[in-house]
């Protein structure tokens, strides 16, 4: 069962190899045998990292950020994964994935190490995977591990279910801080940031999101703060390092880092129930069996899903229990 | 168990009575026991409401799209249930969609009826409780029902998991059509719409949203058209509403129609079975267990996801299934 490979790449990876992470990675994010078994390998090692969503509309900038965050921690001797998640579509993914890693120019420097992961096709689940990658940059040694995803809409993954800090990028420009309240980001974010402050209206999103935050449920005791950046130029960004620190500390000092993390881990583990037991149904479906062949015609009135979700699990479930 | 209140509704719902299918929707929504048991009465009537997805970035002007769209099919003698899906947060929730009911002129004409879903709060699982919403519209008679989604990143609500035609909304903005890509929503359009387009970039827009379809695999036989609309004064609407019946012929008339609904049936169907299995895997841990029993200390260390679902699953379902 790979047993040998397993532990010869583990013992790899925790030497410090990038080429052992980057199969690691491969194989949790594939859910493959010998990615599980890594991963239980893998996981006692954790703990250290911690753990940035960065998140927002399309256009705002986020990578840019990103990558300028990241030289800022690599010059003061820190170590960073990033996790791009992009939701590119299967017939232009792979080109622009690979695009975006040769755009960047953090690719050449030391003690940065950048994963995209797609949300469409492939295997789905990165809810269940993006965490699990994480971890294993952990144990690898990143200090910082960023997850950078688009945020509007309930995404795949769901960026305040895996990271420690979650920041908000958005950008001057009318109306985009109602309908990052539309998307739901306005809820999620501890840190807020209005890149591109150099444009007209930067003054008017910086009000309108504090506007929108008055609004929000401040009993966790933390007001977030709503920065100015210049991606591009760097302005800003070492006052976002510092306000991530802060809110670090903030978690770390109130006990509140633990809780959350153990929170986002049962909700991993939830993802990864589900999806077992969703496979032992297609297991005792038996061979070929597929929901599929519970569903007649559909070409005109036909029966209620919820009924034959119950003869599905009436009969193939259920009965084998008793 | 309610049999004679769910009889009665549905009987009054079939009669055309709006409230009755109002107060449906919020059962199904809900995935009321009566809700359910109205779906088994409900489902046998459907088929006849044409499904439209209208989806694309927030700020692109969907809804004044889909109210310019609704009253001209309202125009032509034809009834429209609307779904808007809204990612709103649960702070300002329920103001936001109030607001979005008020302030859509259609409210007070007849033949339509607008109902909002959000993302977030509730019981979630929109992907399974969207579609039969729709069908609870199709049985009260609606001719179309069409879904309005922020289409960025995976939605909650695939989109095209639940239309038979998917139109995406842009606007002549730089780099909005990369944008939609990077999104995914590129993939998913059967019909292209760039609105506003009155403003600079519309001519850039339709050229790079032309140029990027070319790329796509074009194996179906449908040629996505990419038309222009003002939706604020009604140009381009008449366009649109053809180019949807088009697409519907061409769907009928090569048995792709029925083929596509069983596929979204399916997946609607999937969608049920697994929450099921979850929720009776809830039921098997007893009462007051939760997957939180199982996961111990995570402020340092500790064991893989996996190994702990496996656990759960061996000691709990798998053993008693022998």
């Amino acid at each position: 069962m790979g047993g040998n490979d397993v532990r010869e790449l583990v013992d790899r990876l925790l030497a410090g190899e990038v080429p052992a992470l980057a199969r690691a990675i491969t194989w949790i994010e594939n859910e493959d045998e010998r990615g599980i078994a890594a991963l239980d390998a893998l996981y006692p090692l954790t703990g250290n990292a911690y753990r940035v969503g960065i998140s927002g509309p399309p256009g705002a900038g986020k990578s840019t950020l990103v990558d300028t965050l990241t030289e800022r921690l690599l010059d003061a001797g820190k170590t960073v994964g990033i996790i791009a998640v992009d939701p590119t579509s299967p017939f232009t993914g792979g080109a622009l994935l690979g695009d975006r890693i040769r755009m960047r120019g953090l690719g050449t420097r030391d003690g940065v190490f950048i994963r995209s992961m797609a949300t469409r096709g492939g295997l789905g689940g990165l809810s269940r995977s993006a965490p699990s990658v994480a971890a294993a940059m952990d144990a690898f040694g990143h200090d910082y591990v960023i997850f950078e995803t688009v945020g509007v809409g309930q995404s795949e993954l769901d960026i305040a279910d895996a990271a420690d800090t979650t920041v908000i990028v958005l950008v001057p420009e009318s109306g985009d801080s109602i309908q990052a309240m539309k998307a739901g980001l306005m809820e999620i974010g501890e840190i807020f940031v209005v890149n591109k402050a150099d444009r007209d209206g930067a003054d008017t999103t910086v009000q309108e999101i504090t506007s929108m935050l008055a609004l929000r449920d401040q009993g966790g005791g933390w007001s977030p703060p709503v920065l100015r950046t210049i991606a591009s130029t760097g302005e800003g960004v070492a006052e976002l390092a510092g306000t991530i620190e802060k809110h670090r500390e903030f978690l770390s000092s109130r006990g509140l880092l633990t809780e959350r993390r153990r929170a986002h881990f049962i909700a991993q583990l939830r993802e990864i129930v589900v999806a077992e037991l969703e496979k032992d149904l297609y297991t005792r479906l038996g061979a070929g069996a597929e929901l599929g062949s519970f569903v007649g015609d559909v070409s005109k009135g036909h029966r209620s899903p919820y009924q034959i979700a119950r003869e599905v699990l009436d009969g193939v479930v259920r009965d084998r229990r008793s």
